[in-house]
């Protein structure tokens, strides 16, 4: 038996997300197919990151095994093939051991969210970012960002389905930045809890147009209330772009 | 009566270019649908360049004329809210005057053509960039192009059914650069001829992959020959990205 580890580029528009459900495809699924097509063996893979409906990957890393021994590169290859119907494509494939485990080895997850912030909507990339017609004051979004660095509480900003035993999580990067009518943001984690990102984005944008100041930001978060959350972002904007082992 | 010039973004996927087909969507016909919508007025819109189905535009120039006087901002808030249904989008609208026209007054024509090289394909931009599994050599590939900057016959790559009286095109500008997998090449010319970036493209890729010589490039384009291009680069990768007046 051997394990191998996928690092996966995909786009979330079609999927219900990264999970299996029975009534949607989901990029797990898609993934699957793909693996019995060429192996002709039934595998469950698992990823790091659960990602949402419509939330996207550059840097997705999932783990599965086989029963024979292949060549990584032939993986990759195969697996290609048989995911072209869907926006799927494994980036690198590589035989690991039996103890490295997507979810739970990673020692880094990293985030990207990008805001289109200008009067037009977005046309090429409708999918792919958050369409903000008001101007949004980039520096202090960045300057807000940085007052919930650390470890805290995150209820403020956790989804009310989240299942995660404690809201308690260390952010150790959320950088925002511009690049014309592009705004970046990015956020680095051990792990993060369902929706962190979103609801710290959609509560950012608050700050970026005025109507919270950096201060309000930090008192959101020390609030530890769900009820404090600015309205979240929609996942179009949110790609999970690399996992740390 | 009123002339307004647009200028526009769109993803060119799913339609058949530019130009009005009888039965297939084009952008000129989505966007003089929400002209008519907004204004009640039956128009003829005229643009700067007429993209091939598959082409994208970042700055493609339009203009039309209306019976009445509209303020230019409410144009293109009507517009995009008309065109919401298409992946089109007015980036800005402008009052000018009787004598400008979208296609007889533009100086240069911009355009940017997008490859993606990596063995694996694209998955989020997988109708936006041209995909090339086999390394590119970009500054060998940059050096070619620089041996046809100028005045030239360009037979060789123009397509069999270009309409324009002459094959002489001057090139003025010819770049490629590469960021990490992303490879662009940038042309500007006052007008180009029918095919010409995406056989010009398509002949480069020789170049960079080492079939071609540099030499080679600059003698298919003495040759004025369309037998001598080589295969064509697909509409997906190719941007008109601006147009100056």
């Amino acid at each position: 038996m051997a394990r191998y580890k996928l690092i996966i580029e995909y786009d979330g528009t079609p999927f219900c997300g990264w999970q299996r459900q029975a009534d949607r495809m989901s990029v797990q699924q898609a993934l699957e197919e793909a693996i019995a097509r060429f192996s002709g063996e039934v595998v469950v893979t698992q990823a790091a990151g659960r990602t949402d409906a419509g939330v996207h990957a550059l840097g997705q890393v999932a783990h599965f095994d086989l029963g024979k021994d292949w060549d990584p590169f032939r993986i990759r290859e195969a697996l290609n093939y048989h995911l072209r119907p869907h926006p799927v494509v494994v980036i690198a494939c590589a035989a690991v051991g039996p103890e490295f485990e997507a979810r739970f080895s990673a020692k880094a997850r990293h985030y990207e969210y990008r805001i289109l912030n200008r009067r037009a909507p977005a046309a090429i990339e409708r999918n792919q970012v958050w369409h903000v017609a008001k101007p949004l004051d980039v520096d202090r979004m960045h300057i807000a960002a940085q007052l919930i660095l650390g470890q805290h509480d995150f209820s403020t900003f956790r989804s009310a389905e989240c299942q995660a035993n404690s809201p308690i999580r260390t952010l150790d990067a959320f950088d925002v930045t511009g690049d014309g009518e592009v705004i970046s943001v990015t956020a680095s984690a051990r792990s993060f809890l369902h929706h962190q990102v979103r609801s710290m984005v959609g509560s950012l944008k608050l700050v970026g147009e005025g109507k919270w100041s950096p201060a309000d930001f930090r008192a959101a978060l020390d609030a530890a209330d769900r009820t404090r959350c600015g309205p979240m972002a929609p996942a179009s904007g949110l790609y999970l772009t690399g996992v740390d082992y």
